[in-house]
């Protein structure tokens, strides 16, 4: 498949950036699900720019769900959620045409598609894209949290600035929903201090976003080419910015000798646990009843407003590229709510695998 | 699909390490692309335990082809190789019955398979699959070859000690090939020296893999959920004790700026490249014609000497368990051979899928 | 999949008969195909009802494309075309709620999707969805054309009233281009006559689709479980009413002897062909290179009015149904340019699948 | 998927007719299923050659399970069956190398494969690979059975001799199974006899298959593109020799009216049924709780021993065919098996999709 995801449960997803609408389907989510169309707006504005630090490119997200809804439910036919387009303004993107923007898909899509591509604002690679990926991810994760299972998202890092990492991960996931800047540590001053330090000097920076789900129980995963860790990170780095995927340790297992790595088993009230959980609830791809846990790594937002040095496709020339659109100088806030949507749609498919297409109603 | 990987060139692994035999079939290779068995064997031999530093079990990994090979050449068909298991001593595993070793994949199965999972040794679970794997990858990997995309991995890092990052890469993979210990730097005595001195301790350490892919077009990859770095990390998991996977700087992004992390569009003798490789090759999800980097970070081997703290599956009681078979106190450098098989079939999937199923003929 | 069909060339319908819209997602079309509204909407009004013999809702079909599409191409990305349902009387239906319609999918949804299913209008069982596949097959139809490759539907047997078979394929493909009602023989009328007496009667008639593709290059389809006669024949019986698929002499083969049969080889202007075309242009699942050739049989419309004997849901009693909606007597006529959209589909993706993504161009 | 079949339950073909060995992975079985190696063996022996009728190519399908069993039970992880094949005579293949055989795959996979193909025996097309799928076949019948599914398969005609239709489906069933020429009526004679006839005259015969499953619940398909129909008529349609699949009526509905065709519901015992079953038990895609009933087109085995024209692949010059190998003049009853085991697994499939896939256990 292309842009489509998952075996039982599958998204797909459509809708350029300044196209007319945006879209996506998910299909074979069980029927009864409870569709409440104010948590899927409420996802949606955890998505959409907000406050100093984002893209001033500001829309409603007036979605309308047009099929798999009835009565409130899933009905289990395919479920379409549109979102119009409202404030493109492709002028922005005109004066740049044919000046692939660095570490943007803007050159590699020229390639791919051979010149076809609708290039305004970055057409189907636009980070719009993910406000309808999140519009059906909210239903895959109030789907979830009816069944006890819990996604919790922060800004691990965002440049230089570290936020705690997950460690009382209930409670944690639990105040991380109320907030509009994800972290767990009183430092969201700190970070958006050194977002608008970064935008008031043309620039962009990177982080981190740590992830952790709970109530997932042992036995989710394949072992070979469906392991819990390869569809996840599969779904991850579909999203536009994330450059790496870590789980449990990570990179850090490098630095570890096998005896402090290891997760010894243990009993907690009766059932099998780990005293440590350095593998990030996975062992052997498939969940093993520990929180899962695992870091995505985000590249800094490549739009920025300095003067970068391109080449001009139309002319084949070397060139100067200045961008003037509207740009987030940090994606990563916008990015949380997505990871969790995905996320989201992720497990909901590998449980209808194990349980059956009926087991999440 | 489960134990199957891709959609144009298919891959599907079976057997267990203490089974009579252990296999893959490759399915959609294109017809006529030469088979050579001498290479089959070396590639094997790489993967095989050797030297002072891996497990004591040790097997002629006798190969066969059963179908799929005709006068020397692929025919189209699915391509199965087999290759009996040899030196199986199940009383080492039978000892531990109902103890899951720490950080294994023993309880997660247990679990999923509800206690029919065949334990010894690991059972569908264990590395000894991967000959299997790279039996067919070997195939995979001189057909890339033949098309002037050649794949190459090192040791980045075992332990504390590092080897040094791609910088010449045509060459370093080169040499790469003639090489036992895959390290860039004269570093293989420091690193034998880390491993042995942690087997010597009941232990065994950890690191990370670095691969680099040069001569492969750009425009491979899709946008939405089979991004290059989706279907390669994917893959890459199925992996035994691969728990992090980056592209280009990966998780040193988070400390960049976007003027710093961008790279920038210039001419190479007319043809479009990039000044600097921050992306691994990969921009949108899509190859941007630049090298493809990527790290792969590698756990511990989980099993080690020492006493380690588990629960009994069977008695349902905390336990002890000291484990007695054979083992590698590092997998790493087996674990090379793999990664590189495993990415010369996801490019071959990816590549016919793009440019129909006998381009690689 | 569920809802979506292909592999290259990926198929995705969404959409309830009395919803908002309906629509589908045609993804992995190569960039660069020329989309022309004006044959979209020519096709569509191919399936619209019409004349006497149809269902009296008549809806315009508006469509709309809202992504894939830039400049008149396709762009490479996810195409998706909407069309608003507004002809819709759901009081019709209201009458009957909870009383399944013999023959129709009503009640084995209910059972499938535990009374979650939007029962209004078939929901998305309903024929009504078959609009939006027209919509986006329009495009593979032209593609294919472009290539020439040529497919032709005509109605073979409508109740007791026979057309002739395909003779001179090529010339009556061309003829059949220009017809609304598609018949090789002049037997229109007859056949009109035969579904306005099944009308005056409160009943409805069968028959017999048939297609012939020509054009189409020897070498496609796969041996086991992707035969062109199976993924056209999966595609087929999604297709309401469709309850067999036979190629070439199909049925009639139990009447033959092997000598009788079998489809020699012989050469034409240098080319090898067949001297008869039993097997419909299929060995062993795969083109042989003659046309395509074979026949749908299609169930009687359901919906009739006569009073119907069927088992109320909601009381558990037997009951009497008596439809009152608007339906059509037959429903042949429309199914045409369905089978003629949906076979474009799968050759698309076959031929992506044989030639790669941008072949189609 | 090429040689591959199925989303939850995925069965793998590998193997020619004069290689090694043939095979058949089944993944995604549950764990627990019983194995029984005397019902695989009895399964297996229904499918070989035997008595007058059947070619003299005898094997004894020694078949071993080389993964995914362990204590007489499935494991949950890919099981695969070997065969090795040892009565191969290429010799008989050598003399007519080059001359497509008609009604064969031998061309079209010679255009496919651009000659790089095994054609000796028919290579990867060969009716041989059914042992490998009769006997993973044989597993997935058994689970069934266990859940009170029952498969049933008869020659319904063979040349102009005609069994009678299934009436009562379960007794007849339950006599079928211990039938090795499967027929309903005392009619085993004379279809011998005309198969016999056929052999003196140096010819071949086709017939109809009829199949039915008993004790499928209601409920099991998808409405687009996965409908049973479906997904049954692309499994059966890569068998050899069947060209024609419908589904109850099927081809005969075209001579029906709705009032005659259309299945009303009543009451049995409070369980809803349809008084008639025109239908074949299916609605809109989907299982309506009923038998599900279709018949297979079987054309006449194409090796005669007839002279016959073809061209001569490697002069291009018309030539004349003599087929002296060994060859059945009616596949038919040989068929019968492999439509059984090749239901049996899509069921499995479908069911693990609908229940999980711990529910066949």
């Amino acid at each position: 498949m292309k842009n489509s995801l998952g075996t039982s449960v599958i998204l797909t997803l459509f809708g350029e950036s300044h196209g007319l609408e945006i879209g996506a389907v998910l299909d074979g989510l069980a029927p009864g699900i409870p569709v409440d169309e104010a948590f899927i707006a409420a996802q949606l504005a955890k998505r959409r720019p907000q406050g100093k630090t984002d893209t001033a490119r500001r829309e409603p997200d007036a979605f309308r769900i047009v099929s798999g809804v009835f009565n409130g439910r899933t009905t289990g036919a395919p479920l379409c959620i549109l979102i119009p387009n409202t404030d493109t303004r492709s002028a922005d993107y005109e004066k740049n045409l044919g000046l692939p923007r660095p570490s943007h898909a803007d050159y590699a899509a020229h390639v791919k598609y051979a010149g076809y591509e609708d290039w305004r604002g970055g057409g189907h690679f636009s980070g719009r894209i993910t406000a309808a990926l999140v519009a059906v991810g909210a239903i895959a994760l109030a789907a979830l949290q009816a069944k006890g299972i819990r996604i919790g998202t922060h800004i691990l890092r965002c440049g230089d600035v570290c936020d705690q990492a997950f460690t009382d991960i209930d409670g944690e996931i639990k105040a991380l929903e109320s907030k509009d800047f994800p972290v767990i540590a009183p430092i969201e001053e700190a970070m958006t201090a050194r977002i608008l330090e970064a935008r008031e000097q043309g620039d962009s920076v990177g982080g981190v976003i740590q992830t952790a789900v709970t109530g997932l129980e042992a036995g989710v995963g394949e072992p070979w080419f469906s392991s819990l860790e390869g569809v996840l990170s599969n779904a991850l780095f579909s999203i536009g910015g994330i450059k790496g995927v870590e789980f449990g340790s990570g990179f850090d297992f490098a630095a570890l000798r096998g005896s402090q790595a290891n997760d010894a088993f243990c009993l907690e009230d009766k059932e099998i646990r780990t005293t440590t959980n350095h593998n990030g609830g996975i062992n052997g791809g498939i969940s093993n009843g520990m929180p899962i846990v695992f870091n995505c790594a985000v590249k800094p937002t490549p739009s920025i407003s300095r003067p970068q040095q391109t080449v001009n496709l139309l002319t084949g020339q070397e060139a100067t590229l200045q961008l003037t659109g509207r740009h987030d100088p940090a994606i990563i806030r916008r990015i949380c709510p997505v990871v969790k949507s995905l996320v989201a749609i992720v497990l909901c498919d590998q449980l209808a695998l194990r349980h059956g297409t009926d087991w999440l109603r």
